[in-house]
């Protein structure tokens, strides 16, 4: 598996992430890599739901992790919540 | 498991349901689920990450499963995500 396969959820509507994991799984990728952290994993759990349940139908969800990142802000580091969940088809 | 052992994540803040967690732990549970719908998922996984970082070294994320569920709207259905994590020590 390439880095190509990882779809980052940031902040735009879940259709256009849905559409670039459909977009992978359309041009072969067998398995593709949903990350988000902070807010942004609410919208990866609907963009992985969102795709297996309207668009890809064989798609599975083969693995969910989360942790914790240190990310730098103004008042020095935080932590931060992530999320990788692993779909296949 | 009774459902004793759940934790419904809501709107409070992380701490809140921090608290409940190691309460649980404390208490005598072996495991314990926490459970979150819709934007509360982020949050969710806070709760799990602050619990196991900060207060219960020990604790392991044993299981994580996402879905979709319906919920009734003023507009009719909706479909709205949701999130298990189960916990244990």
């Amino acid at each position: 598996m390439t880095e190509d396969n990882v779809v980052y959820i940031g902040i735009k509507p879940v259709m256009n992430y849905v559409l670039a994991v459909v977009t992978q799984f359309n041009n072969g990728a067998s398995e593709v890599v949903i990350k988000a952290r902070g807010k942004a994993i609410s919208r990866a759990v609907d963009v992985v739901e969102v795709s297996r349940n309207r668009f890809i139908e064989e798609a599975k969800v083969k693995d969910i992790k989360i942790g914790t990142e240190k990310i730098a802000t103004d008042r020095g580091e935080s932590n931060v919540s992530i999320i990788e969940i692993v779909m296949t088809k």
